[in-house]
């Protein structure tokens, strides 16, 4: 079977993780991906001897590129025109004006967080509604916080039924790198209830939920602390045993040494994983705690990377490369290499 | 009526703001106050003309603030002779040992939290268990997020009656001018449940809590979101009703410019209040949401000056100032000017 | 002889201080202040009882005031009638277009280091050259690092002559309480030369400077590093008997306790001064080292009090109440209180 | 000709990245590396499926190991009885006492820059003093900011002649991931001189240095600024032109997109680099500026990874691998891929 072909739009922190994920698909090929300015990435692209072909969006200087002597492929009509897929990961807005590009073309295209609901088909998340994007053109991804915490959420559900859920989002503020925003000794609160929150309820609608989110000024991974309301009482040996099976959560430890987002990120960096990136949530053992009929436990999000296999996923589902939520997830798994430490 | 002499051990953070709370007591004399060691406060207090009289503890070496010009009152036990109660904020473990000399003397004396509820007749808060602390010798006041927390649930439980609640602190993790400890672009998790919803069962033995801490890389404020679940259901209007009631809550809007923990020191500096600090926590209205039958919100804990009224209403209650909660807190507010601007 | 009427511009971080500063000075009044919106600044004024009387600049919305019973004196032109001289710490650039009401108005102004060195005849410091600024109708102050900076460099130039400087601002990046800006985990370079280093010449011009600035994730307190030429070598010695002579430096000793720049925010705080502000730069006695014929120290400078001061002795100089830098200095730092725990 | 064979002490964050780097070099070869405990850096170790041999250092407590299914190849003594040369980043101090079993084995070491000068017979730097390395049987590495800084120094000292140098590090206090030590909202300032002046001194004895040292809280990368005076006047054309030919320094621009010490990890991050690592240091073309016949520039340190390079050359000083700086440094830099991308 040929190979489905796949365009990033947007190189930037998202961008990247796409195309290095997609890279490793054996059943797809990355065509290239498209963006506007030469960036700190595309000037790592050129240093690591492209190994992905650029292609520029509209508006982009074409001289700027040629300055640096970093090769273009084309432009972004092109690659639109030679892929089956795009994953649009361009800043919040814009993927809503490349989908007349992509209809022009049909094209499909994943959407990233960033976008309206109304630029999609389907509100996707691979473990929690994956039929609903099989053979769909347009799917938008859930947020690196709403994909972390339905991964947890489904599970359970699926396990001991969910009625409600109160979360609270311990935000990271920006990324490692950013400068263009941040946060300096202070701790910032957002109007309840978090869009986390209602996103939840979009994608699994059975279940209530609200939240209050909290920005913090760190760099790497959002903690979430879930308080759930099953419809039967779950224990916490009940909630364990369902997060250990789950191939895209590591339930972790503080006495092993996994003291915070911290610890994941530099455990991440240490197993070699490209950029520290990790796939999978972290969960901490020591923090399922239960409380009359409810349960209570915190995850971590690895906000740069969490959403890829979702994204890929998508993409499988878009695709109908796989009919079912067991098998796409299965398949995006066994290429990115998750689960292999279970 | 003869004023109380008071007497303060350990003029650290929570000392001086204890001594400077007393000194505002129309009933209350601040005999004066203990350290070991000419520390940047000590010098303050020098710089400051010596406003409260200055008693060294055992281990002192006097010629260090003989150097200084600081004039010594005399001992410990001299101060603890001359006194009827002490407040005692020494460092954790500390004030066991002094317990004997408060003893020796026929003194009373109130704790803070750093200390063992051993070392207490009882477990105290102002508003949640007064009566309690009533003729007591010992007591033990409740930690800084202990005591904003219960004040909050405390109030809504005698309004509506409270089940239980699930709460997530959102920590500071050292006080402006801390180099002693710190944490630097990472968040920390605690083993669940956190000792504050340990400690606000034993305060209020009638309601089931848990909680989850996650330390922050910030210096003034807590935040704690807390899911409480009602006898009944309780909306956001019956919750704000009576925590606008509340004198020692001060009820904020993100519209109103307090967007987190730092706008709420900002407001106290700009107020004029010494040090920048504030008796009374935040409680965003914006926070407050409901979910099924439980109502969800987030306060905001002045960690250095949040436990000051509570202790002086322990002063109250173990003297017997004041025998009843309502006359006790309602004398403390008025001397701390505590609910004027309500 | 009458008190010169002063009114401030912009009530916000400076504004808020430059008030407070003026209403302690015996030969000034202080008319009142004008802002647009009833910010926590002005919401503070309102729960302290109105102290100064506020007046409202072009664009404010009077009924927003009304609704939450601030009272209003009158408009910006109002107040403009009504003084000798403004002290202009609007947002930067509009105090150039204020400028137009005050010469409209024969009024004298003070602008704030925001403002371009064109909007006045003068670019001021009280120590370096308050000669220039006496009877001069419009002066522009230095900004809070050079302002700091000027200081020291002035002192050590009076005594021994410096030739030259290169000096090094690690700057903090917010206020406390700020939430449109702010760095999480990140050093900023900026290109150098920094401003500070420029603005220096200009103040001192027989004294060539250069500098690099970097930004770190703190909110309280600068620390500039300075490397200082001199015409004739300056030893440790005689650079610390020359500080230590200054009023407005405030020499400190890691061993008393003094780590870094959180170290004297809390000291302020504990001194009880009014939002724990220091009019003071911090000098480290500890960092002073020779090198060659070169001198070496670091500064500690307090943003958001260092340059009121500073703009006192500005009011001195353009209304001709004294007419040298030492009558003038003297009188400002009498009425401030500096200089008094020398 | 036989490989060298390699064996590291200490498998924290230097440790592992010498082994790292050994592991790249074709004319050695890694042995082993040795540890107390099994820490994050061993269970990410055991999760690559153990590409190092783990030895177990005296005290440690198999059992624990064992209870992981992680490998143990053998004792300390074990491995230092394999090699031929020990790369020692113990805990400071623990490397002097292991010095005793290396000298029974007659097994040369390398020593980081925790240990005492004494427990060497040269403190090294690969490009300041390679030959004074020679048939060495102890090295002693400099210190990160040190190896940094002295690239820098050393190679305008030896284009153009230096006289001294005066140095202000702006530190990173923790590594991403360490939770034993942080800093809050707060710049600490070290006694002065600095350590890393008075090392530069040792290792080039013909400059005279001074410096002052403050902690900022940021995880990754120190940022020195450096004030040199030469031997004639270098201006910024002379220096650039030096700082673009070294290969272990990488030139960057603001305007490229290289904002700070963030946008360096970002950027090796996004060229793959394991673990985000970086083996130049960056020094901003936008910063070196003249002032009188003194250059001033500002470097960037990548704590985690900048001595492994210099480790390197220690090796291949200290086993006569090659004799001259030129041709040893040739050898690390074309092992690890530096210079690549000049």
């Amino acid at each position: 079977m040929a190979k489905i072909k796949v365009g990033v739009a947007g190189y930037g922190t998202i961008g990247q993780r796409l195309a290095d994920g997609v890279a490793l698909q054996g059943d797809m090929e990355l065509v290239g991906v498209a963006d506007l300015a030469p960036t700190l990435a595309i000037r790592a692209l050129k240093e690591k001897g492209m190994p992905y072909d650029l292609y520029l969006v509209e508006g982009a200087d074409k001289s700027k590129f040629d300055a640096l002597n970093i090769p273009v492929k084309g432009s972004f009509n092109d690659l639109v025109s030679r892929v089956d897929i795009m994953l649009d990961s361009s800043p919040g807005g814009v993927g809503a004006k490349n989908k007349e590009l992509y209809e022009k073309n049909g094209v499909k295209a994943i959407f990233q967080g960033g976008e309206k609901n109304s630029v999609a088909d389907v509100f996707f998340h691979g473990y929690a509604n994956y039929e609903n994007g099989v053979g769909k053109d347009y799917l938008k991804l859930t947020s690196c916080n709403t994909t972390g915490l339905i991964r947890s959420v489904d599970a359970l559900d699926r396990d001991y039924g969910i009625e409600r859920v109160a979360i609270t989002i311990i935000r990271r503020v920006a990324d490692p790198g950013d400068y263009h925003r941040g946060l300096t000794n202070a701790l910032q609160i957002d109007k309840a209830p978090s869009h986390q929150a209602v996103d939840l309820m979009t994608i699994m609608p059975h279940v209530q939920a609200t939240g209050i989110l909290v920005h913090t000024p760190v760099t790497h991974g959002h903690i979430i602390t879930v308080v759930a309301t099953g419809k039967k009482k779950i224990t916490k040996e009940m909630a364990l045993k369902t997060f250990q099976a789950h191939p895209r959560i590591r339930v972790v430890n503080i006495d092993e040494g996994f003291m915070g987002n911290a610890s994941l990120f530099k455990y991440a960096r240490d197993l070699g994983n490209p950029r520290g990136d990790m796939y999978e949530i972290g969960l901490w053992e020591d923090s399922i705690v239960e409380t009359g009929d409810d349960i209570m436990y915190a995850i971590n999000i690895p906000q740069e990377s969490v959403t890829i296999p979702e994204t890929v996923d998508a993409i499988r589902a878009a695709m109908g490369l796989q009919k079912t939520r067991a098998e796409g997830t299965a398949k995006t798994n066994e290429y990115l290499g998750i689960g292999r430490f279970k």
